[in-house]
Protein backbone atom coordinates (compact mmCIF):
# COMPACT_ATOMS: atom_id res chain seq x y z
CA UNK A 1 0.00 0.00 0.00
CA UNK A 2 1.18 3.25 -0.50
CA UNK A 3 2.28 6.05 2.28
CA UNK A 4 -0.17 8.00 3.45
CA UNK A 5 0.80 11.67 2.04
CA UNK A 6 -1.19 15.28 1.34
CA UNK A 7 -0.92 16.53 -1.73
CA UNK A 8 -1.32 20.64 -1.20
CA UNK A 9 -2.67 22.77 -4.41
CA UNK A 10 -1.86 26.10 -3.71
CA UNK A 11 -0.06 28.90 -4.79
CA UNK A 12 -3.13 30.77 -4.81
CA UNK A 13 -2.27 32.92 -3.37
CA UNK A 14 1.51 31.96 -1.82
CA UNK A 15 0.78 32.97 1.40
CA UNK A 16 -2.47 31.67 1.74
CA UNK A 17 -0.34 28.60 0.85
CA UNK A 18 2.25 29.21 3.38
CA UNK A 19 -0.68 29.97 6.51
CA UNK A 20 -2.17 26.49 5.60
CA UNK A 21 1.60 25.27 6.37
CA UNK A 22 1.27 26.78 9.04
CA UNK A 23 -1.94 25.86 10.86
CA UNK A 24 -1.35 22.17 9.44
CA UNK A 25 1.49 22.31 11.82
CA UNK A 26 -0.74 24.12 14.67
CA UNK A 27 -3.27 21.64 14.33
CA UNK A 28 -0.69 18.66 14.59
CA UNK A 29 -0.15 17.25 18.10
CA UNK A 30 3.76 16.30 17.87
CA UNK A 31 6.60 16.29 19.82
CA UNK A 32 9.13 15.49 17.20
CA UNK A 33 9.69 16.18 13.55
CA UNK A 34 8.49 12.67 12.51
CA UNK A 35 5.37 12.89 14.31
CA UNK A 36 3.92 15.97 11.66
CA UNK A 37 2.13 15.27 8.74
CA UNK A 38 3.88 14.41 5.52
CA UNK A 39 2.95 16.80 2.70
CA UNK A 40 3.81 17.52 -0.87
CA UNK A 41 3.31 21.33 -2.13
CA UNK A 42 2.63 22.51 -5.34
CA UNK A 43 2.09 26.26 -5.05
CA UNK A 44 3.12 27.76 -8.60
CA UNK A 45 1.41 31.01 -8.90
CA UNK A 46 1.26 31.23 -12.72
CA UNK A 47 -2.04 30.10 -12.68
CA UNK A 48 -4.67 32.49 -14.10
CA UNK A 49 -6.60 34.76 -11.43
CA UNK A 50 -9.46 32.70 -10.39
CA UNK A 51 -11.88 35.57 -9.77
CA UNK A 52 -10.76 37.15 -13.30
CA UNK A 53 -11.66 34.01 -14.72
CA UNK A 54 -15.08 33.37 -12.75
CA UNK A 55 -16.31 37.31 -13.83
CA UNK A 56 -15.28 36.84 -18.14
CA UNK A 57 -12.32 38.93 -17.97
CA UNK A 58 -9.53 36.37 -17.59
CA UNK A 59 -8.72 33.27 -18.79
CA UNK A 60 -9.76 29.50 -17.14
CA UNK A 61 -7.23 28.43 -14.47
CA UNK A 62 -8.30 24.57 -14.85
CA UNK A 63 -5.54 23.57 -17.03
CA UNK A 64 -3.36 24.70 -14.21
CA UNK A 65 -5.18 23.12 -12.04
CA UNK A 66 -5.59 20.00 -14.02
CA UNK A 67 -1.01 20.04 -14.20
CA UNK A 68 -0.98 20.48 -10.10
CA UNK A 69 -3.12 17.52 -9.74
CA UNK A 70 -1.50 15.17 -11.62
CA UNK A 71 1.99 16.78 -10.46
CA UNK A 72 0.75 16.07 -6.88
CA UNK A 73 -0.01 12.21 -7.38
CA UNK A 74 3.24 11.67 -9.26
CA UNK A 75 4.98 12.68 -5.94
CA UNK A 76 2.85 10.33 -4.40
CA UNK A 77 -0.28 12.54 -3.07
CA UNK A 78 -2.80 9.63 -1.31
CA UNK A 79 -5.35 12.77 -0.80
CA UNK A 80 -5.17 16.58 -2.00
CA UNK A 81 -6.38 19.60 -0.22
CA UNK A 82 -6.62 22.90 -2.25
CA UNK A 83 -5.93 25.83 -0.48
CA UNK A 84 -7.89 27.88 -1.85
CA UNK A 85 -11.97 28.19 -1.72
CA UNK A 86 -12.62 30.27 -4.83
CA UNK A 87 -10.64 27.40 -6.65
CA UNK A 88 -13.28 25.24 -5.76
CA UNK A 89 -15.43 26.37 -8.30
CA UNK A 90 -13.99 23.93 -10.33
CA UNK A 91 -13.85 21.05 -7.62
CA UNK A 92 -15.84 18.31 -9.38
CA UNK A 93 -14.22 18.79 -13.04
CA UNK A 94 -10.55 18.46 -10.63
CA UNK A 95 -12.35 15.67 -8.44
CA UNK A 96 -13.33 14.14 -12.00
CA UNK A 97 -9.51 14.16 -12.92
CA UNK A 98 -8.11 13.23 -9.91
CA UNK A 99 -7.16 9.81 -9.20
CA UNK A 100 -7.01 10.39 -5.59
CA UNK A 101 -9.25 11.71 -3.25
CA UNK A 102 -9.53 15.55 -2.62
CA UNK A 103 -10.76 17.11 0.46
CA UNK A 104 -13.61 19.82 0.33
CA UNK A 105 -12.93 23.08 2.35
CA UNK A 106 -16.47 23.44 3.06
CA UNK A 107 -17.21 20.55 4.37
CA UNK A 108 -14.26 20.99 6.59
CA UNK A 109 -15.56 24.06 7.64
CA UNK A 110 -19.05 23.28 7.93
CA UNK A 111 -18.01 20.28 10.44
CA UNK A 112 -15.71 22.94 12.46
CA UNK A 113 -18.96 25.25 12.12
CA UNK A 114 -20.96 22.72 13.88
CA UNK A 115 -18.73 22.29 17.31
CA UNK A 116 -19.19 26.17 18.11
CA UNK A 117 -22.75 26.88 17.03
CA UNK A 118 -25.88 24.91 16.45
CA UNK A 119 -28.59 25.70 13.69
CA UNK A 120 -31.21 28.02 12.92
CA UNK A 121 -28.11 30.42 13.40
CA UNK A 122 -27.14 32.67 11.43
CA UNK A 123 -23.84 32.65 9.56
CA UNK A 124 -22.05 34.91 7.40
CA UNK A 125 -19.79 33.94 4.65
CA UNK A 126 -16.94 36.41 3.63
CA UNK A 127 -16.01 35.13 0.42
CA UNK A 128 -15.36 36.37 -3.07
CA UNK A 129 -18.15 36.10 -6.11
CA UNK A 130 -16.98 32.94 -7.54
CA UNK A 131 -16.86 31.75 -4.39
CA UNK A 132 -20.74 32.82 -3.65
CA UNK A 133 -21.40 31.80 -7.17
CA UNK A 134 -20.44 28.21 -6.79
CA UNK A 135 -23.30 27.61 -3.66
CA UNK A 136 -20.43 25.42 -1.75
CA UNK A 137 -21.32 27.03 1.74
CA UNK A 138 -25.03 27.71 0.94
CA UNK A 139 -26.12 24.46 0.18
CA UNK A 140 -24.00 22.63 2.88
CA UNK A 141 -25.19 25.18 5.47
CA UNK A 142 -28.99 24.97 4.25
CA UNK A 143 -28.66 21.08 4.98
CA UNK A 144 -27.72 21.65 8.40
CA UNK A 145 -30.32 24.44 9.03
CA UNK A 146 -28.73 27.36 9.31
CA UNK A 147 -29.41 30.87 7.82
CA UNK A 148 -26.80 32.21 5.27
CA UNK A 149 -25.79 35.71 5.13
CA UNK A 150 -23.41 37.78 2.26
CA UNK A 151 -22.04 40.41 1.41
CA UNK A 152 -23.86 42.86 -0.97
CA UNK A 153 -22.43 43.42 -4.46
CA UNK A 154 -21.33 46.66 -3.28
CA UNK A 155 -19.75 45.14 -0.37
CA UNK A 156 -17.74 42.68 -2.13
CA UNK A 157 -16.34 45.56 -4.85
CA UNK A 158 -15.56 48.17 -2.58
CA UNK A 159 -14.14 46.25 0.72
CA UNK A 160 -13.82 42.62 -0.11
CA UNK A 161 -12.40 42.38 -4.01
CA UNK A 162 -9.81 45.67 -3.19
CA UNK A 163 -8.96 43.57 0.44
CA UNK A 164 -8.00 40.16 -1.42
CA UNK A 165 -5.79 42.21 -3.77
CA UNK A 166 -3.97 43.86 -0.91
CA UNK A 167 -3.12 40.73 0.70
CA UNK A 168 -2.03 39.07 -2.63
CA UNK A 169 0.23 42.63 -3.28
CA UNK A 170 1.97 41.86 0.48
CA UNK A 171 -0.64 44.93 2.05
CA UNK A 172 -1.67 42.22 4.23
CA UNK A 173 -2.73 45.09 7.23
CA UNK A 174 -4.68 46.77 4.62
CA UNK A 175 -6.78 44.06 3.60
CA UNK A 176 -7.11 43.09 7.31
CA UNK A 177 -9.31 46.51 7.55
CA UNK A 178 -10.99 46.20 4.21
CA UNK A 179 -12.03 42.47 5.07
CA UNK A 180 -13.44 43.97 8.90
CA UNK A 181 -15.54 46.41 7.72
CA UNK A 182 -16.95 43.68 5.32
CA UNK A 183 -16.82 41.29 8.49
CA UNK A 184 -19.28 44.34 10.60
CA UNK A 185 -21.67 44.82 7.75
CA UNK A 186 -22.56 40.51 8.18
CA UNK A 187 -22.12 40.90 12.41
CA UNK A 188 -24.40 43.86 11.80
CA UNK A 189 -27.15 42.06 9.62
CA UNK A 190 -27.35 39.15 12.35
CA UNK A 191 -24.21 36.61 11.77
CA UNK A 192 -23.48 34.84 14.55
CA UNK A 193 -20.76 33.60 13.31
CA UNK A 194 -18.56 34.25 9.85
CA UNK A 195 -17.14 32.06 7.70
CA UNK A 196 -13.46 33.24 6.36
CA UNK A 197 -14.57 31.31 2.69
CA UNK A 198 -11.36 32.61 1.02
CA UNK A 199 -7.91 31.74 2.71
CA UNK A 200 -6.67 35.45 1.99
CA UNK A 201 -9.02 36.92 5.17
CA UNK A 202 -7.48 34.86 7.96
CA UNK A 203 -4.72 35.88 7.77
CA UNK A 204 -5.05 39.68 7.04
CA UNK A 205 -7.88 40.04 10.12
CA UNK A 206 -5.24 38.05 12.83
CA UNK A 207 -2.56 40.79 11.44
CA UNK A 208 -4.50 43.09 12.69
CA UNK A 209 -5.75 41.46 15.52
CA UNK A 210 -9.52 42.16 14.25
CA UNK A 211 -12.12 42.38 16.83
CA UNK A 212 -13.99 39.75 15.16
CA UNK A 213 -11.58 36.79 15.07
CA UNK A 214 -13.97 34.75 18.08
CA UNK A 215 -17.05 34.72 16.23
CA UNK A 216 -15.01 33.47 12.95
CA UNK A 217 -14.23 30.02 11.30
CA UNK A 218 -10.77 30.15 9.39
CA UNK A 219 -11.73 27.50 6.58
CA UNK A 220 -7.75 27.32 6.19
CA UNK A 221 -7.79 25.76 9.82
CA UNK A 222 -10.92 23.27 8.68
CA UNK A 223 -8.96 21.91 5.78
CA UNK A 224 -6.01 21.75 7.64
CA UNK A 225 -7.49 19.64 10.74
CA UNK A 226 -9.20 17.58 8.48
CA UNK A 227 -5.83 16.89 6.65
CA UNK A 228 -4.37 15.54 10.41
CA UNK A 229 -8.04 13.94 10.82
CA UNK A 230 -7.24 11.65 7.28
CA UNK A 231 -3.40 10.75 8.20
CA UNK A 232 -3.33 9.99 11.92
CA UNK A 233 -6.61 7.49 10.74
CA UNK A 234 -4.57 6.33 7.56
CA UNK A 235 -1.31 6.10 9.11
CA UNK A 236 -2.26 4.01 12.41
CA UNK B 1 13.34 24.18 -22.17
CA UNK B 2 11.85 23.13 -18.77
CA UNK B 3 9.96 26.12 -16.81
CA UNK B 4 12.20 27.15 -14.09
CA UNK B 5 10.83 25.84 -10.84
CA UNK B 6 12.63 25.62 -7.21
CA UNK B 7 12.09 22.31 -5.69
CA UNK B 8 12.40 22.68 -1.92
CA UNK B 9 13.54 19.33 0.26
CA UNK B 10 12.28 20.68 3.09
CA UNK B 11 10.46 18.64 6.45
CA UNK B 12 13.69 19.21 8.53
CA UNK B 13 11.85 20.65 10.67
CA UNK B 14 8.40 21.25 9.04
CA UNK B 15 8.36 24.30 10.60
CA UNK B 16 11.70 25.55 9.19
CA UNK B 17 10.16 24.80 5.84
CA UNK B 18 7.11 26.62 6.65
CA UNK B 19 9.50 29.62 7.70
CA UNK B 20 11.46 29.41 4.66
CA UNK B 21 8.44 29.42 2.01
CA UNK B 22 7.61 32.67 4.14
CA UNK B 23 11.04 34.19 3.63
CA UNK B 24 10.63 33.22 0.03
CA UNK B 25 7.27 35.42 -0.38
CA UNK B 26 9.13 38.13 1.25
CA UNK B 27 12.73 38.45 -0.55
CA UNK B 28 10.36 38.38 -3.98
CA UNK B 29 9.15 41.66 -5.05
CA UNK B 30 5.99 40.98 -6.30
CA UNK B 31 2.35 42.75 -7.21
CA UNK B 32 -0.07 40.34 -7.82
CA UNK B 33 0.02 36.06 -7.26
CA UNK B 34 1.58 35.25 -10.58
CA UNK B 35 4.77 37.35 -9.99
CA UNK B 36 5.93 35.05 -7.24
CA UNK B 37 8.79 32.05 -7.50
CA UNK B 38 6.80 28.81 -8.21
CA UNK B 39 7.74 25.94 -5.70
CA UNK B 40 7.09 22.18 -5.31
CA UNK B 41 7.57 21.14 -1.48
CA UNK B 42 8.97 17.83 0.04
CA UNK B 43 8.21 18.28 3.48
CA UNK B 44 8.33 14.87 4.59
CA UNK B 45 9.65 14.80 8.64
CA UNK B 46 9.40 11.01 8.39
CA UNK B 47 13.22 11.37 8.05
CA UNK B 48 16.08 9.47 10.42
CA UNK B 49 17.03 13.04 13.10
CA UNK B 50 19.99 13.91 11.12
CA UNK B 51 21.75 15.19 14.97
CA UNK B 52 21.33 11.98 15.93
CA UNK B 53 22.62 10.33 12.84
CA UNK B 54 25.78 12.52 13.31
CA UNK B 55 26.43 11.88 16.88
CA UNK B 56 26.05 7.90 16.07
CA UNK B 57 23.08 7.33 18.18
CA UNK B 58 20.58 6.76 15.03
CA UNK B 59 20.04 5.70 11.14
CA UNK B 60 21.72 7.95 8.44
CA UNK B 61 18.97 10.23 6.66
CA UNK B 62 20.57 9.60 3.52
CA UNK B 63 17.98 7.07 1.64
CA UNK B 64 14.95 9.54 2.52
CA UNK B 65 16.94 13.11 0.89
CA UNK B 66 17.56 10.85 -1.96
CA UNK B 67 13.54 10.13 -2.11
CA UNK B 68 13.04 14.07 -1.38
CA UNK B 69 15.16 14.97 -4.05
CA UNK B 70 13.58 12.42 -6.78
CA UNK B 71 10.49 13.50 -6.02
CA UNK B 72 11.09 17.15 -6.63
CA UNK B 73 13.09 16.45 -9.93
CA UNK B 74 9.66 14.02 -10.50
CA UNK B 75 7.61 17.18 -10.42
CA UNK B 76 9.46 19.17 -12.98
CA UNK B 77 12.17 21.06 -10.41
CA UNK B 78 15.08 22.12 -12.20
CA UNK B 79 16.37 24.05 -8.85
CA UNK B 80 17.08 22.25 -5.46
CA UNK B 81 17.14 24.58 -2.31
CA UNK B 82 17.38 22.34 1.06
CA UNK B 83 16.05 24.43 3.96
CA UNK B 84 18.18 22.57 6.62
CA UNK B 85 21.82 23.56 7.27
CA UNK B 86 22.76 20.01 9.10
CA UNK B 87 21.32 17.94 5.83
CA UNK B 88 24.40 20.20 4.03
CA UNK B 89 26.84 17.64 5.40
CA UNK B 90 25.11 15.27 3.15
CA UNK B 91 25.57 18.34 0.27
CA UNK B 92 28.32 16.32 -2.02
CA UNK B 93 26.19 13.18 -1.95
CA UNK B 94 22.88 14.92 -2.64
CA UNK B 95 24.84 16.79 -5.91
CA UNK B 96 26.13 13.79 -7.08
CA UNK B 97 23.06 12.16 -6.82
CA UNK B 98 20.57 15.11 -7.90
CA UNK B 99 20.01 15.36 -12.00
CA UNK B 100 19.88 19.23 -11.61
CA UNK B 101 21.81 21.66 -9.56
CA UNK B 102 21.74 21.98 -5.78
CA UNK B 103 22.05 25.71 -4.20
CA UNK B 104 23.98 25.79 -1.03
CA UNK B 105 22.78 27.29 1.90
CA UNK B 106 26.49 28.47 3.25
CA UNK B 107 27.45 29.93 -0.20
CA UNK B 108 24.34 32.27 -0.05
CA UNK B 109 24.73 33.12 3.83
CA UNK B 110 28.42 34.10 3.35
CA UNK B 111 26.90 36.48 0.22
CA UNK B 112 24.66 37.78 2.75
CA UNK B 113 27.00 38.32 5.20
CA UNK B 114 29.58 39.93 2.64
CA UNK B 115 26.86 42.86 2.25
CA UNK B 116 26.83 43.54 6.04
CA UNK B 117 30.56 43.23 7.18
CA UNK B 118 34.01 43.23 5.80
CA UNK B 119 36.90 41.28 6.75
CA UNK B 120 38.72 40.73 9.28
CA UNK B 121 35.53 40.87 11.52
CA UNK B 122 34.95 38.07 13.16
CA UNK B 123 31.62 35.75 12.97
CA UNK B 124 29.53 33.25 15.35
CA UNK B 125 28.49 30.85 14.21
CA UNK B 126 24.87 29.10 15.90
CA UNK B 127 25.45 25.72 14.67
CA UNK B 128 24.41 21.93 15.16
CA UNK B 129 27.32 19.92 15.94
CA UNK B 130 26.92 18.11 12.47
CA UNK B 131 26.46 21.17 10.28
CA UNK B 132 29.78 22.50 12.83
CA UNK B 133 31.54 19.13 11.93
CA UNK B 134 30.45 19.38 7.88
CA UNK B 135 32.98 22.67 8.26
CA UNK B 136 30.66 23.91 5.24
CA UNK B 137 30.75 27.40 7.14
CA UNK B 138 34.33 27.73 8.15
CA UNK B 139 35.82 26.86 4.85
CA UNK B 140 34.15 29.53 3.12
CA UNK B 141 34.46 32.11 5.52
CA UNK B 142 37.96 31.07 6.09
CA UNK B 143 38.45 31.73 2.31
CA UNK B 144 36.75 35.35 2.72
CA UNK B 145 39.16 36.11 5.31
CA UNK B 146 36.65 36.01 8.33
CA UNK B 147 37.67 35.05 11.56
CA UNK B 148 35.08 32.24 12.77
CA UNK B 149 33.70 31.60 16.74
CA UNK B 150 31.54 28.56 17.64
CA UNK B 151 29.82 27.48 20.98
CA UNK B 152 32.01 25.09 22.79
CA UNK B 153 30.68 21.51 23.48
CA UNK B 154 28.85 22.15 26.92
CA UNK B 155 27.18 25.33 25.48
CA UNK B 156 26.00 23.32 22.38
CA UNK B 157 24.76 20.41 24.71
CA UNK B 158 23.18 22.72 27.56
CA UNK B 159 21.78 25.54 25.47
CA UNK B 160 21.78 24.95 21.50
CA UNK B 161 20.57 21.22 21.15
CA UNK B 162 18.07 21.84 24.17
CA UNK B 163 16.85 25.06 21.98
CA UNK B 164 16.72 22.59 18.76
CA UNK B 165 14.23 20.12 20.09
CA UNK B 166 12.32 22.91 21.98
CA UNK B 167 11.82 24.60 18.71
CA UNK B 168 10.64 21.38 16.93
CA UNK B 169 8.70 20.19 19.81
CA UNK B 170 6.65 23.54 19.02
CA UNK B 171 8.17 25.44 22.02
CA UNK B 172 9.36 27.97 20.14
CA UNK B 173 10.21 30.84 22.63
CA UNK B 174 11.34 28.84 24.94
CA UNK B 175 14.05 27.60 22.18
CA UNK B 176 14.68 31.29 21.56
CA UNK B 177 15.74 32.12 24.87
CA UNK B 178 18.20 29.21 24.79
CA UNK B 179 19.36 30.22 21.77
CA UNK B 180 20.06 33.65 22.83
CA UNK B 181 22.33 32.01 25.99
CA UNK B 182 23.99 30.51 23.25
CA UNK B 183 24.18 33.92 21.03
CA UNK B 184 25.14 36.03 23.71
CA UNK B 185 28.32 33.85 24.40
CA UNK B 186 29.69 34.01 20.96
CA UNK B 187 28.72 38.22 21.00
CA UNK B 188 30.87 37.87 23.76
CA UNK B 189 33.58 36.50 22.75
CA UNK B 190 34.10 39.24 19.72
CA UNK B 191 31.24 38.18 17.29
CA UNK B 192 30.23 41.12 15.22
CA UNK B 193 27.76 39.30 13.19
CA UNK B 194 26.19 35.78 13.82
CA UNK B 195 25.23 33.28 11.31
CA UNK B 196 22.27 31.48 12.24
CA UNK B 197 23.35 28.35 10.71
CA UNK B 198 20.33 26.48 11.93
CA UNK B 199 17.19 26.95 10.19
CA UNK B 200 15.33 26.54 13.67
CA UNK B 201 17.20 29.19 15.03
CA UNK B 202 16.05 32.66 13.03
CA UNK B 203 12.17 31.26 14.07
CA UNK B 204 12.93 31.30 17.66
CA UNK B 205 14.84 34.57 18.01
CA UNK B 206 12.00 36.44 16.02
CA UNK B 207 9.58 35.11 18.31
CA UNK B 208 11.79 36.86 21.57
CA UNK B 209 12.28 39.69 19.50
CA UNK B 210 16.00 39.16 20.47
CA UNK B 211 18.20 41.92 21.26
CA UNK B 212 20.95 39.68 18.91
CA UNK B 213 18.64 39.92 15.55
CA UNK B 214 20.28 42.99 14.39
CA UNK B 215 23.56 41.35 13.78
CA UNK B 216 22.14 37.79 12.48
CA UNK B 217 22.60 36.43 9.05
CA UNK B 218 19.37 34.46 8.74
CA UNK B 219 20.51 31.74 6.58
CA UNK B 220 16.92 30.46 5.63
CA UNK B 221 16.43 34.02 4.83
CA UNK B 222 19.59 34.22 2.64
CA UNK B 223 18.50 30.87 0.97
CA UNK B 224 15.01 32.24 -0.36
CA UNK B 225 17.19 35.08 -1.58
CA UNK B 226 18.82 32.89 -3.80
CA UNK B 227 16.43 30.88 -5.14
CA UNK B 228 14.95 34.70 -5.97
CA UNK B 229 18.01 35.09 -7.77
CA UNK B 230 17.50 32.43 -9.78
CA UNK B 231 14.22 32.31 -10.50
CA UNK B 232 14.24 35.89 -11.75
CA UNK B 233 17.29 35.49 -14.12
CA UNK B 234 15.90 31.94 -15.40
CA UNK B 235 12.05 33.63 -15.83
CA UNK B 236 13.84 36.20 -17.92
Amino acid sequence: MKKPLIGVLGGMGPLATVDFLNKLIEETPAETDQEHVPVVVWSVPQIPDRQKALDGSGESPLPALYEGIDRLIGAGATRIAIACNTAHFWFDALSAHSTVPLLHIAEAAVARLKMNVSPPASVGLLATRGTLASGIYQARLAQEGFDCLSNTGEEIDILFKPGCYSVKRGEVAAGGYLFERAAGALATRGAARLILACTEVPIALERIRSRYLPICIDTNRALAAACVDYWRAAAR
